[in-house]
């Protein structure tokens, strides 16, 4: 196959035949196809898109080219959660233990935050000595002893993506939703689970904040995991304002420990649970949801999903002494309120702004590689349709230092809008649940 | 400035910055842009275009890369002609010593054929001790004393469109009208020019066919030439059959010779008028068109035009015995006649499957830098609205052996339809003459 002519194909708008595209790929992943021609075939991609026959090839290319965990010696269904991103979504930290404690393993490998939203990797970090990066085998021996696991995505895993990320990190390649899902998908399928669990955030803070394009992406990975016989359901939920209260990593850390004692906001708490039902029916296709979403509800208030935590964090390295003291995870010198400046009604909580702040208060990465503050960041209490009065609190900023606080204090002024009237309607925590690449059940 | 930020505005079809640009393409000739970046650029711009203030950053960015020609030293006008390229588009042989012979110098830079369609230093090499590699000091030497000079593209101009033609040409991204416009003009503006008349062909044998699209290439490339003080003005010509009989470099260098003697085919004889015409209204905005048009039919006719061509070969090294005797071009060993298969009216003769045929008989390239045969060809003397007999001769075929003339036979019968009733109506010779960006004088 010439290469040049895939490129001009797919620019051109025709179909790819299945054995040109997957040898393009091999000739790329074997160095004979260079990356200013994949880099051209990707800007193609974004305006052209891929059809579902030429994404099964782009991600059964990239599963192929690195190792598939075999989790064949486990006694229970393994299933995972992947979330596209937002600010302050620290639902991973809740969810997998709780999940560990519904009658599934739960291997999650996750990434690290770049650009306005965090990382889950970030985030375990916080917790002095924790270890993300875990050889294969340790992984898959705390999975086995623990129930769950969080590490970082090892070299051995899709290396393709790995190459094709880093490519389109720097060529406006980015944004094409059949690429995001094959990303996001070829890494979930060589974990080698028996159901995966799609958070799909919309709204202002979310990856994609229009809902159409959301749902898109959803179905598209929802297709590619139910294609190859993977257990996959999408989930929509609301990002047009932060989840929970606490933003930045550290201070996400915390509210996630204080969500698993029982004490946590209840916009987390809800999409935690809504979540971990949907992964007990993954794992479980016959089971009852009322029953599996009353079994979530009983491991969290019992307590035994921060067990199982604690448990995790001991067998990864990390300090369980912060578990009875979260307060510790906020490491940031310097701390303010910010008031309001009128009276009124919380009509928005725009996330991203909050999340590129926490970027740049230190907490967060512009390249990859990047080192962070992990006790930098927000506690937004001020919620969209509450009634403040001038000097009102509505958010604390934890802050290096002097100019990082006043950065913090206009970012809550910018972030909060308060103006008369009633608040403009939020989405539900909820939106939509996509279970086929077709369907959508609200 | 960030070249992934410049990427992804040309992407989303946002306006650059010409400070960015231009700090793009010069990170580019520097290193400091990889390829990857700038193939992901240019499709792209295949997508979204470039504003005439961007194709200008890319044009001034060229022509600066390199060397320019100083061309001071000449005491009158310097006028070029270029051609999109056709099939049996042999113009430039006669064009270039009938128009010095009208009062100016022709600097004539020329390229070499690829796919369908020939080019002029492939004809002017069939002339055996031609040289077509003039190194600079030579060529302004011949084109001082013989008024005309024909050569490659050297390497000292315009580097960076070569680079760039070299990395679109197997990334798929040629065909974007301000690429092509700017790859064009920015060799010719090197040139160092007072004048330049672009032939813009328009046709089943045109590099671009649609007239639309190939209006848009001519108006581009006149706007480009204006904005920097070039006199410069497009004739679109016509392209749906061949330029005259002969197609295949040798035989089509003997047709040019033939047409200097005043015995060319009346088609290339008007279309060399018209742009002989245009090149001395180039070199002197001033003169009478009727004026103009009558010094060039007498320089054609009086043989004036052919003594300068002699006079061009043999200061480039050329055997001008030819001259004498243009059949000795003729050098396949092979020839057969191919006789109509039946009687009716020619419909048309396409001119994309002789130009296709003439590589496959080993006369062009499909890649850079392969040998030719100058000997292959046709000779297709039937012309569109021809009334025939079955028997009649439609081509003479040229070729290495029994193969090819089995090919060619093959080839005429493909290219030359016959059929009962009228033809379908013809493009005139020349369709438009565009003068400034949004003119048009039909």
């Amino acid at each position: 196959v010439n290469p040049t002519r895939v490129i001009e194909r797919k620019r051109d708008g025709l179909a790819l035949d299945p054995a040109d595209l997957r040898a393009f790929l091999q000739g790329y992943l074997e160095g004979g196809v260079p990356d200013y021609q994949m880099s051209a075939l990707l800007m193609a991609i974004v305006f052209q898109g891929l059809s579902p026959d030429e994404t099964a090839v782009l991600v059964e290319t990239m599963v192929g080219s690195g190792a598939t965990l075999d989790l064949g010696y486990l006694d229970l269904p393994r299933v995972d959660k992947h979330s596209t991103g937002g600010v302050g979504d620290k639902v991973s930290l809740v969810l997998a233990p709780l999940a560990a404690e519904l009658g599934m393993y739960v291997p999650m490998m996750s990434g690290r935050g770049l650009g306005h939203t965090t990382g889950t990797l970030d985030k375990l970090e916080a917790i002095p000595g924790f270890r993300v990066d875990l050889p294969l085998e340790r992984f898959k021996a705390v999975l086995q002893s623990v129930g769950c696991a969080m590490t970082g995505q090892t070299d051995e895993i899709a290396p393709l993506d790995r190459r094709l990320y880093a490519l389109r990190d720097v060529t406006g390649t980015v944004p094409s939703i059949p690429l995001i899902a094959a990303s996001i998908m070829s890494k979930k399928l060589a974990e080698g689970l028996d159901g995966l669990v799609l958070d799909v955030k919309v709204g202002d803070g979310a990856f994609l904040p229009d809902a159409a394009k959301a749902r898109e992406l959803a179905r598209t990975m929802v297709g590619i995991g139910v294609d190859r016989g993977l257990r996959t359901v999408a989930v929509l939920t609301a990002m047009d304002r932060p989840l929970g209260v606490a933003v930045g990593n550290g201070l996400e850390t915390a509210e996630a420990i204080r969500c698993l004692g029982g004490d946590g906001p209840d916009d987390l708490r809800s999409v935690v649970l809504e979540l971990a039902t949907e992964m007990a029916l993954a794992a479980d296709p016959g089971a009852d949801r009322d029953d599996a979403a009353r079994r979530a509800e009983g491991a969290l208030s019992s307590g035994r999903a921060l067990d199982r935590f604690e448990r995790m964090v001991d067998a990864q390295g990390g300090d369980v002494t912060v578990l009875k003291r979260p307060e510790a995870l906020c490491t940031a010198p310097e701390q303010t309120e910010v008031r309001a400046d009128r009276s009124g009604t919380v009509q928005e909580v725009r996330p991203r702004v909050l999340g590129e702040a926490v970027v740049a208060l230190g907490g967060g990465r512009t390249e990859v590689g990047q080192d962070i503050d992990s006790g930098v960041g927000f506690e937004v209490t001020a919620r969209p349709g509450d009634q403040v009065a001038a000097g009102d609190v509505l958010a604390r900023v934890h802050a290096r230092d002097a100019d990082g606080l006043e950065l913090g204090r206009r970012t809550i002024l910018e972030s909060v809008r308060i103006a008369d009237g009633p608040a403009p309607e939020q989405f539900p925590l909820v939106l939509e649940r996509i279970s086929a690449p077709g369907s959508v059940e609200s």
